[in-house]
């Protein structure tokens, strides 16, 4: 008998309708003799309804009150499946994320899990029912209150669950096929994975890929737990997420796709004097407003002036705070100028088969090259290499580099409605 | 400085202006310098949305995860208004029924409160915060199990806090002025009363009267808690349910109130041997079935044939099950029809002076019988009269008692629009 986790997203579970069409997969799951652990998120818009509520009593809401206000959504979501799971004659119980014992740290809105104590949800399986946990929620033992996970909240939940109770599959059902070499609504042409590494993955996430919440893909491969991406609107079989072990070899293909990200702009600081510490004062500067930076770039210094220009880039959510930031530090920093350029896009060529393929760089280069896109900043890590192009010309660079690597496949792939949390 | 408890239902916190509104009044309540816990029912009509979604998904769901549906209700009402309270500059913290130590036996659906545990809630307060507490809701020990109170959850909530604090007041506020000497939808002239009795509050309950849950009133008699029944959508004085101490003399008009029900039927056991025991034996029948049966009457035997009629008064709702189950046992009772009759008025008038009026009962029959009003049933308790009537002429029934006893008023009562649970 296997255990496997399942989790179901918003999207899976947005109306009775699609509640009776998860519980009937989630019944077929537990019949074929497994046992079945399902993380599940609130049905359809209900996080932003009740955020919307939450904007109508007050601007800036106490974290503590949000987050007790949020966990309401996956209340009502778990209850209905697990009825709806019992009307089909099987039985299941629904559990809070404190009951099932998801112990996070007291940051709300953003709390990290701490320790995962699933002592009822085994004691669930034991007695032949499938336990459905809330996603997204858990508690803080010191304070005694619930917190949410923030953003991919559920995919963690499951993928925690999974780890804590052993089990042989967490299985993230979605509103795609799986993971893809590209996102198709960019690139036609793109093709569904059958496996990648999780460190492949992380990197594709890293880069804007938004199937999988990067927080999931971190723990899963920190903890070995298998992932299964796959479609909750169909059978077939989704991505395979697998974590190779030291030392196994893996026939990789070079590249496991290409990804892009239209979310991020550029900050530009001009004219900071060519002396060591410049570069550490501005990111200390940069870090206090906890704005999450990217790539990093410092041009050669023009010998003549002895000055330099370092550029990096940053969500665009946080590009007024840290223009502030810098700007009230000018006189001690030292630099000439301040530029702000949200017109960028980022893409990225990710593969654990870079390791051992030179030229990957080169290829990459003159395929944008040869498409007449421009350059403007370049990056690069041991499996992903990251450039900056002009935003309108991101999806054209993601379609040519698709293509260039020979990822392109034979037909073009079904892209569903909707989007998934 | 005073502990109040406040209760406020879903027709007070319908929606975001509202929820301001009603954190505006325990803000006052706050700054006049009380520790105040507030009890809150979910908004509107959210409670009944809920229910309809279970029904979508099955029509025979789970009552544990019936509860753990219908408790996201409160969560998001108290929520929503601890976040109201703070960005008025006040603390304020919300609370689960299970966080506020609401432990209840394992009845869903109707959970009875075993034990209260405020620990939290009176360390809130020791902080100078106001806590907000889920009505309604509750958790059972032995299974860890969410639960739900039933109709009228939250008055008894805010009761049962009151009582385990040792408050110094309980509010229940809601959308009418506070107890009526009648239902001023029915007898306009009725009057609002200063101040009741528990016990008589008791009576008016059992009798339909809907202000105050029986449950709440009995809890609140139980534990010598006073309550402040009052409007939330003005600062009138309301009507203090009050405890007079044994042998405390209190200056008692003679009668409280009159109530009307409509919600009851009369079954009528025809033919039944006069024997000992075959009332007993109607009664155990009917007890197995969980039905509420209120008055009972029994003709006196006709000599002729040693058979007599049994009647009773009960929830409409039970009505077909009774009949089923005394269908079922004819054979062992012997009797010989059943008749069923849902076109009944229940008419009580209550007064704790009654003990010591004679004559009351006399004035009642006499009132209506000059009015024209047949009276089907009569039973009596030490404070109340309760007689049956044709449906159709309960609400004159009740005009003409009202004047009878002195108890119109010099103006005609405000009747608010919405109902409160």
């Amino acid at each position: 008998m296997s255990l496997i986790v399942q989790k179901f997203g918003g999207s899976s579970v947005a109306d009775a309708e699609s509640i009776k069409r998860v519980a009937k997969r989630i019944v077929e799951t537990r019949k074929a003799g497994n046992e079945v652990v399902v993380a599940v998120s609130a049905m359809g818009d209900t996080t932003d309804d009740l955020l919307d509520l939450a904007q109508q009593v007050t601007p800036i809401p106490s974290g503590r009150e949000l987050d007790m206000l949020l966990t309401a959504g996956e209340r009502i979501s778990m209850a209905l499946l697990a009825m709806a799971i019992r009307s089909m004659g099987v039985e299941a119980r629904s559990y809070t994320g404190s009951q099932a014992g998801m112990i996070t740290d007291a940051q709300h809105g953003k709390a990290r899990i701490v320790d995962v104590t699933p002592g009822r949800i085994r004691e669930a399986l034991d007695q032949g029912a499938i336990a459905i946990v809330a996603g997204f929620q858990g508690f803080n033992r010191s304070t005694g209150d619930i917190t949410t996970l923030g953003r991919g909240g559920s995919d963690t939940t499951a993928v925690a669950l999974a780890a804590a109770l052993d089990a042989d599959l967490c299985e993230i059902y979605t509103d795609v096929d799986g993971i893809f070499t590209a996102d198709p609504r960019v690139v036609p042409l793109a093709k569904k994975l059958d496996r990648i590494t999780s460190e492949e993955m992380l990197e594709l996430a890293a880069a804007g890929s938004k199937v999988l919440h990067i927080r999931a893909v971190e723990y899963a491969r920190r903890h070995g737990v298998s992932l299964h991406v796959r479609s909750s609107f169909n059978n077939n079989p989704g991505t395979l997420v697998v974590n190779p072990k030291e030392g196994e070899t893996v026939e990789e293909p070079i590249i496991a796709g290409v990804a892009g990200d239209l979310s991020e702009g550029k900050i530009t600081v001009v004219g900071v004097p060519d002396k060591p510490g410049k570069a550490a004062q501005i990111f200390r500067v940069v870090a206090k407003t906890g704005a999450n930076i990217d790539m990093i770039v410092q041009n050669v210094s023009a010998a003549a002036t002895s000055l330099t220009d370092i550029s990096f880039t940053l969500p665009k959510a946080d590009g007024a705070t840290v223009m502030q930031a810098l700007e009230a530090e000018r006189g001690d920093i030292q630099f000439a100028e301040l530029q702000y350029d949200d017109q960028i896009g980022k893409l990225a060529l990710v593969g654990a088969g870079m390791r051992t393929n030179a030229g990957v760089s080169a290829k990459l280069f003159t395929a944008l090259f040869e498409a007449g896109i421009n350059i403007e900043m370049i990056s690069t890590s041991e499996i992903r290499i990251s450039v900056v192009t002009r935003a309108d010309t991101l999806n054209d660079a993601l379609r040519v580099v698709h293509s260039a690597f020979d990822l392109d496949g034979d037909e073009l792939a079904v892209v569903h409605a909707g989007t998934g949390r």
